[in-house]
């Protein structure tokens, strides 16, 4: 056997030009041609609803990605939740970052307004009065403009400002502060994304949309027009696209896809793994198989995030991927249909926490390597 | 205020001379005062009982730590788990190396094989007999020696041989292959290390000691000596120590501690995080408070693996940490005595996965950062 050109290791599961079969595992493979379709049919969605769709980029944290979707789904640009990601995604020249979360914390603020040197436009969320004042300081002593979102609860729970007046008590002090400008309203209903039922969804983003169009209204009463009304993810954009107040989508999953998304169901009864392919695999090897009904391979939890749930094991059917721990998966195999080094791919419970967990895509496409794209913000948490 | 010296950001979230306060957060901490004292006490402890210790780099993947516990705790080698994790160590100068896992991929078996051409003893272990040919066709291939250990399986059920026979039969093929050498046993039980009472993971481990001292005695009666008899974790080893047959430690999280591990109660009734210090925290920092009972930070399960549970709040009563998505923590604080920007120190639920996480260690003493060690094998699965 001929390892010449296998010499991968060293940083990089794989080079441009090998076979999948040679792809060291376990890593991330991305199904080039499913997830050009999946950036097109969203691209194509939000253009004929009148929306734009700022991509996620916590999800796939990949200026390529990142970059795709701007170019062949016609995004605006992309949001994420830490300084460090836009940070990287303005190196890699993503242009146009809404930091879709509270920048709080002095040094971070700094570097948020340094951004705006390097010709970003940058765009952020607030939900405290103390936090107007210490944004716009930092874009006066850069000379520069950050834009601000108020972001209200709509249902999570957890960040954002509650009802109209407190929206438009943090919007007045946004649009008087010099060196900000007040841009519009984050609204995003996070913990309703993963029920299963279209209607349940339904009923819980009536309920938000209802309060973003009354603050909505008063700050145009007011004189204070929202750019931007953002929100929606993979579980809701349909709603959000169609409700006449949001006009900018903040969609990641869509693109990769996991099984978490995957069980809940659109409008039509489809499961959201119908709708969007599976277009993130995690390729796995199998390395022990004692036991002849039980295979273990190499994709544990520090591979495959398992906060919401297993993995599943894509293509081979009578096998099941049941036990994770640190560096090892176990995979029932009854019927002994696996061999040591059999490569698998795994659909993985939840995309976002997984790729944080590894350093590259492996883009595939007819069986070939074709592009290795690191995960540039990868762990850029802070 | 100057933030000159705090042009943190791009990749790195701490520069040497910077106070605590100043650390860009979420980031992992560590306190570097109770990292040597818990290296020193376990390498006190082992070289009083009589055995070696090589150190578990899978936790902590990183060549300083590793190199500090070879140093200063009188540690033999270490131990990992991916060849990528061994080609970071070596690469970092640690030449005493151990895949304690099958390393069956012909493409990664010619990585390891090439780990000996960089002058490290380079050990791994084996349970499959195809595994034995493909491992010392490398061997000779690179002309290096391959020392192999055969796995047990003394009770985890995952990978390793069952069995005196099954031992000897794998061993003799390993003595008579060119390019290899057999070395030993490796026999982890690794399903028992968290059972909270020391009088249970005793009879689990008298169980096990049991099998690895039959198939020492049958090999050694067909004069296959083990020079290595391996396994051993932070829950187990005074068993494995005191066995008078394992004579190589492999502990990983004594070093770091973490909660799921303090829960753990030792020989005399000490939980374990009163035998270890915690020396590794996730700096996190509040960044919104809107419900006055109710504090957001920013680390989530991105910045803290969440399989053995929730993070701990480390020195501040009266606040817990309760609920964790992708980039937040939600931590009750009835009192209202958390302020936004409020630093605090999380104890990870389970230290391997979290450390996975991060690029970085910031070793703090006496409240300024000492030092900034990049996690060196971070991501390295395959």
């Amino acid at each position: 056997m001929d390892f010449k050109g296998l010499e991968v290791g060293y940083d990089i599961p794989a080079l441009p030009g090998m076979t999948a079969e040679q792809v060291q595992t376990p890593c991330l493979v991305l199904d080039l041609d499913a997830l050009e379709r999946n950036i097109r049919a969203m691209g194509d969605a939000a253009r004929a609803m009148g929306v734009r769709h700022r991509v996620h980029g916590k999800m796939h944290k990949s200026v390529d990605v990142a970059l795709l979707q701007m170019r062949m789904g016609g995004a605006c640009g992309v949001c994420c939740q830490k300084v460090s990601e836009a940070e990287a995604f303005v190196r890699g020249g993503v242009m146009d970052v809404l930091v879709s979360n509270q920048v709080t914390d002095l040094a971070k603020i700094d570097r948020l307004a340094r951004l705006g040197l390097r010709g970003a436009r940058v765009i952020v969320c607030v939900d405290n009065a103390q936090n107007v004042a210490d944004l716009a300081a930092a874009a006066r002593r850069h000379g520069v403009v950050l834009e601000c979102l108020v972001e209200m609860d709509v249902g999570a729970g957890r960040c954002g400002v509650n009802g109209t007046a407190a929206v438009v008590a943090l919007a007045q002090a946004i649009s008087t502060a010099e060196g900000l400008r007040f841009s519009g309203i984050q609204a995003y209903h996070g913990a309703m994304q993963h029920l299963t039922l279209f209607a349940d969804r339904k009923a819980a983003m009536d309920a938000a949309v209802d309060l973003v169009r009354a603050a909505v209204a008063a700050l145009q009463g007011l004189g204070l027009a929202c750019d931007i009304v953002a929100g929606a993810g993979t579980g809701s954009w349909r709603l959000e696209a169609g409700s006449g107040v949001y006009n900018e989508l903040q969609c990641g999953s869509y693109a990769f896809m996991d099984v978490d998304y995957g069980r809940v169901l659109d409008q039509d009864g489809r499961r959201l793994d119908q709708v969007w392919e599976n277009a993130l695999f995690v390729l796995t090897g199998v390395m022990s198989h004692v036991r002849p009904d039980w295979a273990v391979c190499d994709a544990g939890l520090k591979a495959v995030a398992m906060d919401s749930g297993l993995p599943v094991v894509w293509g081979v059917t009578g096998v099941q991927y049941l036990k994770c721990s640190d560096e090892h998966g176990e995979i029932s195999d009854p019927a002994g249909i696996l061999k040591i080094n059999d490569k698998l791919r795994l659909v993985p419970g939840h995309c976002d926490p997984t790729c944080n967990l590894h350093d590259w895509y492996v883009g595939i496409r007819g069986g070939l390597v074709e592009a290795v794209w690191p995960i540039s913000a990868r762990g850029k948490g802070f």
